[in-house]
């Protein structure tokens, strides 16, 4: 199987426009390049998904977030069945700047899956990641608030954490890909997430936040390369 | 083991003043008479609390909810220590007029069992009920979306959604207590909710807006009696 | 002044892709026909706005909603900045389907002013729509509960929930253009909203659903070219 | 017209059970003391709010928070209608801690109008607690972000931000009571407060979390008693 190098834009001020356009240029070629060992999955904003789309093609897109929505008579939401028509090929849910119902997971897994869309689903702790996990999406990404925003790399910060979780997940779903989704900043952490049992990395800011995008990309990348 | 009668007063008219310390008193005395085989648990609204706790010997107090936040600035919050102080031995959470973020399930369940109170948290499906039970609660409740509110008896609906249920989270969970929240009326009712794997109900409206509601607390704690 | 002719795309099945296209086409041909007397405000999901945007010359673009979120750390999102960047003329917000807190209300209506983004914020009854005025945005919205969803044609309900609503937004500013938001289905209504002293009209399904929006759109903009 | 000074309890370590009730006591003995010139009003959690109100003579007692709720089947939500019940003189709402939709402040504010409970409204900006003051609350609290929770009394802050906001407030409304909602740790903070137009203070950690809440009461009723 191949690692996951996931890019969160957010709504950073490389996010949207040009600069994310270039960004998702670049992070197309590092997906060429690492094609057979490495998929890349991009997440911009809502507004930006079908120029990327019609830019990228080795790089994956999915969307930030979903509404737990039908078609129909919701201003201002996106159901997932307008985000299949834009083309993504998944979607995330539950960051942890922007947590949902259990309700609302639990329905957009499942409605995801009927729309042949994969669901990449973050949690904080190995109990509500297990928990998510037992609800069958794609991928999960574990976000420990030890790791989150701190800066703390996780080779330094208490790898256990991490460890303990994926052994949650493995005891409820034998099959999700586990993503680690904090404090990823450079190749040496991202190679530590594999190591502990995680199959690739969420990251975000190393990435947005970047001098060059491209070259972190492919530190990134190359770490994963394994 | 004893098995439960669970009573959510909600905010229905007879649910606080004299008219809910009227109920708590005969839910008591049926408390009473089936003390070795039945357990009367009733939800209050906060307000409601102390006094009610004062009133009854037999049964058990639960909050209705609590609030995903610790002791501290929370204007307008209620959090598991103040309702640990007012003495109640749980809390329900998640009801299906009250969903809450997977975040705040885990954070209230882990707190609570901390704080030495017991957790009863609702959930709609079998993967969601599933998905709270494998983070360990005291007690579940299925409350599917075909009974809610429709009046319609699980007897009569379809049954093999509480026992599919029944069995997604035995997979993940022996031991938590699971109820059947949706839909019971009646004794025949509730000994359905019995049989149909569960070890008790959460009922509302049959009691609240009974008549009689201490004559219903009997049918039903007579048909639970087994 | 010209009239303003609104459209809310929510998420209805025509609402994204190919059939969007469509209705923004000949939306603009309706705002081009009708130039010097109505204005044309289209409303899609954000997904579709880049495309819309290329696609129209006369008609107005706005988004169907803004997060109270600055250019950031916010995940699944979309700030204000965001959608400057993507050329809309507005956003609105506090629809009846995403009713908002007030105080993202204030903090919406200051940054889009900040940014040179026009507001047109929603509201249920003549109080909240006064309140909301008072704020200063560029547009309100008049949505009556006794009219959304109804069916009911605002020249044939109770049209004193309009005009009331109209005194009290005169007293506290006098320059806000005022939509009636609810109940417009024909050139008919369309016309009372006016003659009730309203500026314009926010229609959703009676476009969005019907089998000619294109001539739908013609008959609202002739009776609003007065 | 008395002088009001307001004690939020928040959910402080200090706010329940007999801490809780001594502290009430504390403030009645200064409610009774100030009688003729001080209006002191209690804001405990709901679950201490019937044993307080048995508890004081002198001192009014309101909600810190109701919901927009009628009474009926809400699990876990407390209408105003029960808080009536209870014996309150009003409710607090929208209290920085607690905000709430534009729709359900002005469901509240004309409930409880209708019920015969006051009405207490906190409000961020100038902008924010004009647009309150326009739907007729009985009072509202002024809470600049400049100060809360800083420790920066009024009296050195920028005090214009008070001043701004009571001539925001009259140009809409010349009844409302204002209260100054942050910043009070002192008699000289509420004397300052007075001064800037403000009709009493709503203050919280300063009597919450004093060596001898009841000494502190007595100073900020003192400074306010002219």
């Amino acid at each position: 199987m191949k690692h996951i190098l996931a890019v969160n834009f957010k709504a950073y001020p490389t996010a949207f426009g040009a600069k994310a356009l270039k960004i998702a240029r670049n992070s197309d070629a590092v997906a060429k390049e690492f094609q057979g060992s490495v998929e890349v999955v991009l997440l911009p904003p809502a507004t930006e998904l079908r120029e990327i789309l019609s830019t990228v093609s080795y790089a994956k897109v999915y969307a930030q977030h979903a509404d737990p929505v039908e078609v129909g008579a919701y201003t201002g939401f996106i159901p997932p069945e307008i985000l299949k028509d834009v083309g993504v090929e998944g979607i995330m849910i539950n960051h942890s700047e922007h947590r949902m119902k259990l309700d609302d997971i639990e329905f957009l897994i499942s409605k995801s899956k009927f729309l042949g869309l994969k669901t990449l689903v973050c949690g904080a702790t190995p109990a509500s990641v297990a928990a998510i996990a037992s609800m069958n999406p794609y991928m999960v990404a574990v976000e420990p608030p030890e790791l989150i925003g701190t800066g703390i790399p996780v080779s330094k910060a208490k790898p256990e954490v991490i460890s303990n979780t994926v052994d949650r997940v493995r005891k409820v779903n034998s099959d999700v890909i586990i993503l680690t989704g904090a404090g990823i900043t450079s190749g040496e952490d991202a190679r530590k997430a594999i190591e502990l049992g995680t199959q690739g990395v969420l990251v975000a800011s190393a990435v947005m936040k970047s001098a060059d995008p491209g070259k972190k990309m492919y530190e990134l990348a190359n770490a994963l390369a394994i």
